[in-house]
């Protein structure tokens, strides 16, 4: 998507430690003018695929999967994000590990928001080693739910994740790729 | 706001200590078109102040201030809740009180996104004891920024944020208030 490249080239930051910053327009200011083109590009590009809810995961996935919502003309369930190891029996629970934080953490929906009748497609701000994306894939998976796709901003071509998650059979639409960001020039994939 | 009023009474339950839950379409699942329909309410009431930029909380403000903000066409910025005590330079800090959680965490807004040249209007889901409105305003006011408004989508008009931030001068849309809810019986105010 030219518009989100031409956006990352002209103000993002490469920080140690294969950091992308996009906190300009897309985890803590957000421009919602284009979050509104990318959700729009998301229903174009899974305009062949049966979309009964949205799933993301607390906070940053918030944002973007509210305005490709609009599109598909379905509800969006964010997962909670918790330290708490207690399972509670009104919630699907996953565990997902963050790199950013280096620290496991688990995430709930309410069951009441997702069952065996639901086609959910997952939208993300960012797709690296596919930690969150696997987690809310397996709350699809004990919902019973089809993950029918997996969207993201920003895919980091150069981590594990997106293609693990293609290789798993899913189909994976990522608006970039990043390739490399070495010594802070972003390359993306054509 | 009728459709709002509806579908609480529709679909919100009520649990002890004054809670009311309304996760299956405002902060868990999320009612994209009546999140849409409620934007364009904040703009019609607040259609007469001028408004640089939307400011909101993690993570329950979120959708409902990216709703709003396409239809005033300015960014969103969300606080970070963060339980570090430590104060970065870069961010401006406040401190607010959860009741919900009986704890209290730091909010954080990056220096970049608000400066003294902003119209600051707050969006967040709920006002109860006005804890996070003032956290939010503790933040405009280190950048310099105005607030030019405080809208939120249900108040409980029983608890004394919303009385208290108006006594203080400022422009307070609520889309609902809610009177009393004794007995899990919703009353608003007309």
């Amino acid at each position: 998507m030219e518009l989100l490249k031409k956006r990352i080239l002209e103000d993002a930051s490469v920080y140690e430690g294969n950091v992308l910053k996009v906190d300009s327009f897309l985890n803590h200011q957000l421009d919602v003018g284009l979050l509104d083109a990318m959700g729009k590009e998301f229903k174009k590009r899974f305009s062949d695929v049966p979309v009964t809810k949205i799933l993301t995961v607390e906070a940053s996935g918030i944002s973007l999967a509210c305005m490709t919502a609009v599109y598909f003309n379905v509800p969006v369930i964010f997962a909670k994000k918790s330290n708490a190891l207690n399972m509670e029996e009104d919630t699907y629970n996953s565990k997902a590990y963050s790199y950013t934080r280096s620290a496991e953490y688990i995430m709930k929906v309410s069951k009441r928001y997702i069952d065996n009748n639901d086609s959910v497609l997952i939208i993300d701000d960012f797709l690296a080693n596919g930690e969150a994306a696997m987690g809310l894939i397996e709350i699809a998976r004990q919902a019973g739910a089809k993950v029918v796709g997996i969207g993201d901003a920003i895919e980091k071509g150069f981590q594990k994740g997106g293609n693990m998650l293609r290789e798993k059979g899913f189909k994976v639409e990522s608006l970039v790729i990043v390739k490399s960001m070495e010594n802070g020039n972003i390359i993306f994939e054509e």
